[in-house]
């Protein structure tokens, strides 16, 4: 289905190559004037990236709200309905790919899903079904913001590059802090992957800070296993971890354990620090209000610019030639939907602790 | 909340050192005969790990049936509750627990959750909940052998051990023999962290085969979606990653390209393979045929035979001493709970394609 | 929330009196080719309800669809979303209400509820809401048309006009044939309502037939208590019944039994009939292949064209005027809302069983 | 499926010939010292209802809880586990009825459902089933005395004896006293069909007091939806309306409008009341703080001590013999299921406003 959380809840829809992109963002709490500025950077973000390493479309994908808002621009406490037209479409790029499936793409299993598929720019798997995300997403950081929570996220590698060590710091530091611009080796790899026709893969970083303790459930609910679900939901997204993630695998329990910190002076409710933070934030699948962390892998898109073998839909050999925008690293434009994801999984927890009021 | 699942779904509840663990798995479909031994090979497996490096309760864990099925063991289509008596509880063991947080446990979030907690061994949040889990899971795997799928898992590191060749195997051979045994440098690795009087963490690597084309959903329902939210809601459980995983951040896109076989002969359901399978059997949310395979890092449980310093309720250091039972690798016994998680979300996928019939 | 069921999942969104009403329907089967005109059909029942005895808005409520459709207009298996401009919006008809409290309308417990509210003709409990339900219970009904499933209902009372004997025709001959127009005594009561600047209340009874044996879950998952769910959410029902319904509670057993039919020639799979259907086709929650049939109350609309004393928001009593346009009788506006709801519980429940394929 | 609730989550199990009833209610805030006697006195008066006129099975129905609780039975937040093991089985007199299906019972339609049933009591079907809803109710009800929410309810009809004015006097004066013994007339009644070895039907009133004004959600997530759905999932039930219901169809607007009152004194926070009360405290979805009232009509049992003809699963006729105990009456023991399902959803509607804290 379509449709993502529990109090805070989103149902996306629309097809690459259709009329418009769109999303309900149902839960929202009333009261609330919107910030539409975040709404834009957030949604730049997404469409430019870093500017000259990514493809962008041409639309500007400003939303139009079509519910849920007073003339001020105020939330009612109703669903917030929201559409982004379609406009650069060029639906002739795909002529090709009519009956053919694209390598790693989903078309394939779509057919046999569903029997038919919009073969315009992949339908629904398109990433571009993640605009609907990131204006959820910056909704959601307003939602957020009542509670003092805050969100960061950053590129941490690219191909070979090395990874920063956003990790390292999150644990002993308790921050980190993302670039600006792209480091240069990153930078090096996309160019060398676009000069290759090829593409590359990379690494998201996410920092949430300011989480009260307190939030998710014990079983099911962790807030860890919403937020795995939302990350892999994303596009290209093939693993992910939180806090030290999968280098606790290869450590030690003692030297890894974060110790509890006692306050330093009485106070009324007990609040807790821990000396390090290789948790992420997170025990028993609760937030322990220390900063919650995250990686989030991204593949090497499948959609390069180089001739390559494949089948159609009769099972015949077929070469596919190069067509339309490529990216060559998808990672650079999973920064902001890492947040926006981010947004939705805490915010949604946020309410259910806190009630719809 | 404590429900998993949407079609298949699994209620858990109990306390370690309550009166009893259990679960009610809703969703089953009817005229299936259980296999109770096989679900007696997963509780074992569970409880004993492998053997000797194992803190096994004394429990022998029989589940008791109270619904769902015919006098002749032969499922209802209702609900299958069952339960486990707590048996083995030492409740002894954890009275110095009462006022004190043990570091990296759930003590500290419980109380700031709910201003309430069964400090006896952890109450909902100790490992003892899996239980159900597997029961849950083995029933699962009932399901799905009617649709032909098989689930297989297995230590493929332990701290420092260096990585069993799962991923390489699935990805290039299409399958991957667990070794029977632990091997020696992972046994040592165990070994070594129990003389240490710490703990060490683990990866499980899981394969799903035969999961037909076309299960799955394209955007927030995505299988790889509803697999990461099953692992990580493991105890323990800090990453989860898929196919190739984290290795396709550093990864070329053409280098990692799964391509499509045609067909040896003409079928009348076109039916694809690929000639790898870096996708780890999933492309845009929905499986492709292939095998599905995975990777669930577990970190190094906090339960040391060490004495530690904390904090207790009033916000008072305190030394925490060496109590009880503990595991050196919890991740042993983390392979039965990943196979019976794997089987759960993949036979609730089914039966959503398939219907409850 | 604003979100109807599991398996045909309908969001709906949209104020009165803001840009737009719509909705999003996901887990529509793919490759269904919309009939567009049966879309059209009912949303023009719904607008004009029986001609000159209904307010109509001028708006010709033409929905535009957003997403979920090939070019050629077939189900891609993909949500659909569609809206419908708000464009005779009056709003000065409405400044009066900005602050004071309509009886028996929502504007009070709105505002406790959300602290806010679009006073401007009610907001998302208006009337208007359940266009977006006209529209998806069409194509539900397409859905249903493939099982050979199809819904019919009419106004069976108008105040005192007495009730027509459907019920009775149901139960004992097997169907109704509800008259094309409005009987005679009905619309004489609307017109004295109407005379009186007034506003009567009405009865719809729906009729659902080739409902296939075996649909419905025994518990909470009743087709009756999905029905009766669906039926309560419409605005102004304050009652609901199926079969003989209130009538049982003043009947024995005996003469209300519906007693089984012998197949007239053995078949492979066992099909009974009844000799009466005072159950209205439903037994232990399941169907049993006979038709269903059910009655919805609507209370007389609040909005009356006569003066009416009231309370503001500042609890000061005010003399609340005569304003805009009033339905005598929104209960004849009530008849293709019924059957979209009900084409939309049924269809839910004929995918659980039948899965989503 | 056999969930009911969304933030305070009964699920229940059990065949009434199986090994045992029970359910799991999720959700409940933690820090709650649960009355065991409350939970006895509604489990009595559902087993033996109004004394003689009920045909008890002989268990003592006490509940056995597995979860949940601290030793010293105050709720943690965690979900509550119960059992009641099935005792009084008398399995052989059900021993005709492997084959055969009973008039207006599910077993027909179960088969058809299942291809399987436990024809033993009507397994899960039966109304035993409802044994765990008042277990699970009577701790919704201590939830909601934190609130100041009381519940009361009572028979107002059996078979043709006239029906109690409870909708006039709650419309009219805002409380009804439910008389402690059944009128003579139903007694009457109730004896009557006993004698004839019939049944008869009969109707249910509840009212809840105390609701807080601002309770449930505005379009699909109606208050009253909500209770329709849960009364229409008790067996038997045919017929649901609140308010003055079914009546409200057959009157005027104006002499059913429900003025508001200013309040006496202006306070911080206006609360209003209504003059009367036909609404039956519910506007637009969303509790007003007036009295919510509504009844339930329940149909005269299958189960009566007479021959019927009938046909068994090969389609053959057959004539069903008298077994067993019968309920002449069963909407007798309706009462504490009415009341119990009452407290879950208004309990369920509480915590979404107020959160889980």
């Amino acid at each position: 289905m379509n449709t993502f959380g529990k109090n805070l809840r989103l149902t996306t829809f629309g097809e690459s190559h259709g009329p418009a992109m769109g999303g309900v963002l149902d839960g929202v709490p009333p009261r609330i004037r919107l910030d539409f500025d975040l709404i834009k950077v957030l949604i730049d973000e997404r469409r430019t990236g870093t500017s000259t390493l990514v493809s962008a479309r041409k639309e500007s994908d400003t939303p139009e709200f079509l519910s849920g808002l007073s003339p001020e621009g105020v939330t009612l406490g109703t669903p917030l309905a929201f559409i982004i037209r379609n406009t650069d479409q060029r639906s002739s790029d795909y002529d090709e790919l009519r009956h053919v499936y694209r390598p790693n793409h989903a078309d394939y299993a779509y057919d046999v899903r569903y029997g038919i598929r919009d073969w315009r720019g992949g339908g629904r798997s398109s990433a571009r079904e993640t605009v609907s995300r990131v204006v959820a997403g910056a909704i959601a950081m307003q939602i957020l913001r009542q509670y003092g929570v805050t969100i960061e996220a950053g590129i941490i590698s690219v191909g070979e590059s090395g990874e920063l060590p956003f990790r390292e710091k999150m644990a002993k530091e308790g921050r980190f802090d993302f670039p600006e611009e792209l480091a240069e080796e990153m930078r090096d790899e996309v160019e060398r992957a676009r000069r290759d026709c090829d593409s590359v893969g990379g690494m998201v970083g996410c920092a949430v800070y300011g989480i009260p303790p307190g939030i998710g459930d014990p079983v099911f609910g962790k807030l860890q296993s919403a937020l795995a679900s939302a990350m892999m939901s994303i596009n290209a997204a093939k693993g992910f971890d939180y806090g030290y993630g999968f280098d606790l695998a290869s450590s030690r329990g003692l030297a890894t354990a974060d110790t509890f910190l006692p306050p330093d002076e009485p106070t009324q409710t007990l609040r807790l620090t821990t000396a390090t933070n290789y948790s992420g934030g997170i025990q028993g699948g609760i937030s322990n209000g220390m900063p919650v962390y995250m990686r989030v892998a991204f593949k090497p898109t499948p959609s390069v610019a180089t001739e390559q073998a494949t089948v159609d839909d009769q099972g015949r050999k077929v070469i596919l030639g190069v067509r339309g925008r490529h990216d060559p690293c998808v990672a650079l434009r999973g920064v902001p939907i890492v947040k926006a994801m981010a947004a939705l999984v805490v915010a949604d927890m946020l309410l259910e602790t806190e009630g719809r009021k």
